[in-house]
């Protein structure tokens, strides 16, 4: 099952455990890389960890609180993009997302993320969505704005990475705002 | 989240709760034509029955037992076709589906099939799908035919319509029999 | 909680945790016998996996899906007999069966199927049962076939031994079967 | 799946959602009878409450914490004799039972309880069953005493009634209680 | 189970099921004043409803990702002091609040908070609190800025109220803004 | 959350998964002392199973069925009381407890069962509440007895300590024995 995305070569598919596997692999071989800003990583040792992980994301599935896709670029699994912390009553979720050391700075995870953007206010009932990134991490910042996602604050200690506790920056895209692109991208 | 079919105003979408309201409205305005084949129509009084269906459906995603899409043509939600009785140890599951009465006879199911089954080859360790479809019903049984389903046996009273108990003739597609029309379809 | 069959020395017990460690030990020294025909046997490794199959078994109960039975042939347990796939709204289920090495060939299954068959028609909503077997498994078949089932097709590759992928024969025993060989043996 | 008792013609089964017609008819043509000493009689309105009760019964079955069987008496459901709050660290637990009025003093609940100890005792690692009657129920205190069960103390206020609180008399039977009897009944 | 506050008469009591008649009274005799902040008013239409939401409560307790207190302001239920969006991950939480009518303007909703802040910084392994107070809610925010959180960003159209959607100030209070306020208070 | 008690020195405080460390840590430095009594100290071998114990403890209190307090004497975890088998119907529970050896002989856990005891009376719809102490334990007597519980019955074997099965004596304290003993207290 999967979302289609602006870029023909950047697929999104629902994690299942059949992906176990592959995810692991690829965490794996990125650790250095993912432990800079997850602390997960370095819970992840096994790839019934990751087993683990899929199964915990098709129950937020089932609850519809969120769920998990890997980011397939050139058919190969390069990263992950999830939609957690769906609030019904808010009509608002958050979404978090990060790639291989390898597929960074092809504007991957950019066509990504309008990919799950267009989907969620093409067929669900979302109002705004939000991303928080580390104030230090500008790569993850350049997903957000590139998609035109509006700074709304700064949460001090809002993160935990590898060094401590950081400030992190609150954006958020309104329906209102994406119909604007989008009209604006259809003129 | 959709699966792509060869047909391209034919699509399969995971049903959410969100499509509760038109899944409904289809059965509802449907109940004639699906009567003749299933008895959960006359459990299905209102639009919380099928949010009630659509949940049971992600709690068999969740524990990977099967799942539900709806098919959409044109744009518009026309049927369902479900993956159910997915065993793991033996690499099998078995396909149902429906049709609006307005929707049959435009190949739409097929394609449907079709989807759902290059989707299910393609993407995990399947090897084998079964259809059970009323030796009474053809037109369900013309839908396993074109996919490539092959007749297996004929189970006496093994389904329950608005007939009472009624005969029905397996079919099975086998991995290898899928692969086989796939090179035969691109030479 | 047993159910008696017409051999008075075969017995059926619902199989609870407390029969663990006995049917742990009838596995544990049946492997080479079993693995001919059950992948299970390899993922059993320790009495805590066969309390876990059997924790899985009330679970099932619990649902109404299915249960196992412990077959007791003087006083001792010699196999296990399951229902399972019990669909309600089709009001069949499906049968399946071991039996340790040492018991084979003194009927005793013959007289175990016989018992919870009777059970089944008896006290349950039950239409009808069914059997599959491998067509490599003769003695199997002659279960089935000496408890009256009848033989309605040949599923290809429907089960995995230690062969790889093999045919199933799928036999089935409708109500109205059960009570014809009922009243013949009481004429 | 039943439980033999010593007198032939009482059958102990294990309640399944099949029986909640049978049982709902038994406990509403008995409400006068049954009020007397028990609350749950008044939230009793349907069938579907009876069906609530045997689907906790199975729950409790799949946690070993507890299960009811209904007595059958010449093959007509006459009651309830339940075992509840079994604690496996203790190795005990507790019965709890009730008739129609109109099964009342035939001995068939002495036949029932007796029954469910052999089994316990046998079959499982029981170590001790208590039973509580209310001090003014004496046909219950009876079935207790001629079961061999032994009194222990009189807990004050221990139940509920139509007359509200009531004190009751708490009964035991050890495992080397039991086995004494069944020695000296074989002599 | 309670939480002292710095008011001697401002309790903090987890919500039990036993608290629903109280509860629903409270909120269903102050629907005009809670319906122009919260939707779950409306939704909220007997005792029941609020037996489920204290239900609900427990569950997120049972999972560690919040609980609810009733506040008690002289041994009356005047309030809810919640917690929720408990992640552990992040040490950080959210505090949510509301009074009856009657009770506001008497500084308890300060106590209260006060009370919880400090209990949760005591003793469980929280970094940081968050608070979110809709725009035009003034006494609302009055409670954040008087218990020292600190104002951070604003959510444009975050939460809906009577009037849609409006915007909310989000407020935080750090582990080291609440160490700090102590060490002042206390020289 | 806290519950206070008589003693100002000693206060309950409902185990939360942040305690294990702290739980763990008390029983592991007290395991001949507590082996004498309670079976479960061997079975408890790492934090992890605290924490297991904890959750456990959460789930009771998530059905009402029953909780656990840390009991904690002069700012320091010094044992346990818990509530369990809360029959709502009965509106009857059981109380139970330990301490560290250290703390023994202080009157901490007479002042604890005090406490939780005016709790339980004070603000939930119990009726009376049960202590089982083994008979050779006289010091867990003294607290019942202290606490105005009175002896209701002797049980046989009704306890699994390291001596095997032994004898236990019943207590119980009625609303009305409490409301008594707080007259005469506060004339």
């Amino acid at each position: 099952m999967q979302i289609l995305t602006p870029h023909t070569e950047v697929v999104l598919k629902l994690l299942l455990p059949t992906h176990s596997k592959e995810l692991f692999h690829l965490a794996d071989t990125n650790r250095t890389h993912l432990r800079e800003w997850f602390a997960w990583v370095d819970h992840t040792s096994s790839e019934s960890d990751t087993q683990q992980f899929i199964q915990n994301s098709l129950s937020k599935l089932c609850g519809m609180t969120g769920f998990n896709c890997g980011v397939w670029y050139q058919d190969r699994l390069v990263g992950v993009l999830e939609i957690h912390d769906w609030k019904h009553t808010l009509y608002r979720a958050e979404l978090g997302y990060w790639l291989s050391k390898e597929a960074t700075g092809k504007g991957i995870m950019t066509s990504a993320v309008q990919g799950l953007t267009n989907y969620l206010f093409q067929e669900l009932p979302i109002h705004a969505l939000e991303i928080r990134c580390a104030v230090r991490n500008e790569k993850s910042q350049q997903v957000a704005i590139r998609c035109g996602f509006v700074l709304e604050g700064k949460i001090r200690q809002g993160t935990v990475t590898s060094q401590g506790f950081e400030d992190v920056f609150l954006y958020s895209l309104l329906r209102e705002d994406w119909t604007r692109q989008h009209d604006t991208a259809n003129q």
